[in-house]
């Protein structure tokens, strides 16, 4: 079943519902003095994925859910919607205004649909299969690389790697021009908005990535997994992103070089 | 000379005209298609700089300017202004809105007012030696940190240090709760605020570091190097910043462990 605009539409009321919830909690005082299950990220964090989850089991009883803080309501439609109301905690917590909320809907574990949403800068990407990619209503587009060595990489953190990915990411990072840390899902955001050029991450949940595809593959972009195939519900968690997908053999490549 | 309101006036003036001279720069269009030195960046860079230089020599001219771009102008007054038009230009140039404009203004090499500038963004942290801290208009107070296991810790990459540093700090870093990458300059008004609780880089330059000073300071926290010795003209570059003062003296502690 294609994407439908009434589908768009509850992914837009999603991601406003997300970032109600998500704002009141944004920069409170917190972190040292309380206990962590009461942390003003995990309750922004819970109370923007029941939001969204009502909205889902109300207008949409037969798909399926599966919710980084909730787990997975069965469904019976194919469908299923993937949420991650905050990725970023670290960044939300710092007082960052580039976490993002982050919501996908699947068909048969594909992606076909993804919203990345910054409620504090009220930034918004939109990534529908077969459209162009929308960033706050115009279309994004991301933008060609011609050789490796100009790239902009970004990626959260070499820490999330083990260790021969490490290994694998510092081959590909000695090619590019320039690699910028922090920014977790905000740098996919970038990328289809054609102001970086590479992501490379590993350890990523369903939820981390699964909004991230259509986002990137709309504007021009490709995503995969670290042997170049594409991502899908079991995809195990190394992911690219290329703006410029006539670079995706050679950052494969560097990405193979795992041994010591 | 004490700073005076028409001090503070001028500095605040300084920033307005500098992130009217970003602003139309960030996220052009750029990186893989233009030569370097007409990069956006370094476009907005130096058109930043020369509209503050130029208010700075209308208003002041006995004072000096040490500018990250147009180096230094001498003067005769005893004071200097100290800029950094964009501080974060990989951050910039990614289209991350957390880069900053930062000015200082010094006394005998001592810095007595800094602004953190994010045009993008709209917020502003201004310090002054002796007085509470602004946040966009509203008093910013650094947050307690009882024990450092409890803390948030920020730097902008790794990479930028030396070995010997990055010994150092990753003895802190496994000391803290959650380290969080890539910031630049925004994580010191993070820290100013309240949302971050130390903040460790090494190889600053007196432009990275200056302004920082009186906005962390005059938020209740502490800025020193990486022997505890306050930051001046003639620093080494190392820094430290945190919150709750009273963590300085195990943060040097772990710092102190360079050797392997």
């Amino acid at each position: 079943m294609p994407v439908s605009q009434t589908d768009i539409a509850l992914a837009e009321r999603l991601a406003d519902a997300a970032g109600a919830a998500i704002r009141p909690y944004f920069r409170g005082r917190h972190g040292v003095e309380t206990k962590d299950d009461q942390s003003p990220v995990t309750l922004a964090d819970r109370a923007a994925e029941e939001a969204m989850r009502k909205l889902i089991v109300a207008e949409r009883s037969m798909d399926g859910i599966i919710g980084e803080e909730f787990g997975v309501r069965e469904g019976t439609s194919g469908r299923q919607w993937v949420l991650d109301p905050i990725d970023g905690t670290r960044a939300f917590i710092a007082g960052r205004p580039i976490f993002g909320t982050l919501i996908a809907l699947l068909e048969d574990g594909w992606p076909v649909l993804g919203i990345l949403d910054q409620p504090i800068t009220g930034e918004r990407w939109l990534g529908v299969a077969g459209r162009t990619t929308v960033f706050n209503g115009k279309p994004a587009e991301a933008r060609r690389c011609r050789e490796l060595k100009d790239a902009i990489l970004g990626t959260t953190s070499p820490a999330l790697f083990t260790d021969d990915q490490l290994h694998a990411f510092e081959h590909l990072d000695a090619a590019v021009m320039s690699t910028v840390l922090g920014g977790d899902c905000y740098n996919y955001g970038c990328v289809a908005s054609g102001w970086m050029d590479v992501v490379v991450e590993a350890g990523l949940k369903l939820h981390d990535f699964a909004a991230l595809v259509p986002i990137v593959e709309g504007a021009g972009g490709r995503m995969c997994d670290w042997q170049g195939d594409p991502l899908h519900a079991g995809s195990n968690g190394e992911v690219i992103a290329a703006g410029d997908p006539a670079r995706i053999e050679e950052i494969l490549e560097h990405l193979a070089c795992r041994g010591h």
